[in-house]
């Protein structure tokens, strides 16, 4: 792609919208309750793309998702974790890849693959939200039965689910605590 | 708020507009390089409010955030984080606040937490581009004296630390595995 000679700032260049993205983002909240509408390829592409767009430490992307749509595997899936609530349409499993470090890669590293699995799974999360679409990241699950139905290699760690679908209910915002109690600026008294 | 007795689908009635907030996603990327400019205070509002507005593990919200601006408290962080590159008039220390659990929450529950506070990071990063600021997550930082200069309190672990800024210079998106090898469907064959 050529380079542009006097570049604007980027986001001018971009035309992003604020205000709709930090809407977005804010008014996302866990939807647990879907309708039997399955999730159409186009909306599915584009969560996955925003997905592998969140950062990556070191652009390891040591990183690998399964996305089961298929209602057999999801039904067995769904079986083995009871965390998912409601019959979503569609599962995301997503996992640390360990194939993609070295033996001289310590804990440390791992660590910060985990959190940039979890940094994608809220690009999931927000795609799916601006696509009508709810959604739900799900921590209660059983890894050793969801790793056999899904057949999936052993360098493959999964950290979390994530049900989706289409929105069968208005999802009901959770409370959130004080920003003062939360954030401080520059440093604690 | 007046519930509606008859609500359109959620989505709907907030008018997001997917295609900005996928536009949103998909070209942010790291930013190391700023200029001296502050960022304003409403934009540091907006962009914790999309931090404390990501997914929480049963709602715990077991995280604590520090927004470091004062420049001599950000040139001593900085010289304890040889992962910040450039000079951000931003920082932030987030961190997973051990007090929100219990004795008998256990290992499992508290990595639910960190990755929680990745998902913030990632709506703080994603905020920050909306705004047309860059931003650089950085796991590479010495904890204890970061934790000694802003006072932390013990309860408090370092999970993250965010550069942000005007961008100085045009980002430069990092190259991504294809997709197919990172995304599967209903199982590995």
């Amino acid at each position: 792609m050529a380079r542009r000679s006097e570049p604007p700032t980027p986001q001018t260049a971009l035309h992003l919208d604020p205000t709709g993205v930090l809407r977005a983002i804010l008014t996302r909240s866990a939807v647990r309750s879907y309708t039997a509408e399955p999730v159409p390829d186009a909306m599915v592409e584009s969560m996955v793309r925003a997905m592998v767009s969140a950062p990556s430490a070191s652009n390891q992307q040591a990183w690998a998702f399964v996305v089961v749509r298929d209602p057999v595997r999801l039904h067995s899936v769904r079986s083995f974790a009871p965390g998912v609530i409601g019959e979503p349409s569609l599962l995301l499993v997503a996992c640390l890849d360990h194939s993609r470090y070295s033996d001289s890669d310590g804990a440390h590293v791992r660590r910060q693959g985990k959190l940039c699995v979890a940094m994608a799974v809220e690009n999931f999360l927000l795609a799916a939200h601006a696509l009508g679409l709810g959604a739900c990241p799900v921590s209660s699950f059983l890894p050793g039965p969801i790793r056999l139905l899904l057949n999936m290699p052993d360098h493959l760690e999964l950290i979390l689910l994530v049900a989706a679908g289409h929105p069968a209910t208005k999802p009901n915002p959770s409370t959130r605590r004080d920003l003062d109690e939360v954030v401080r600026y520059d440093g604690y008294r």
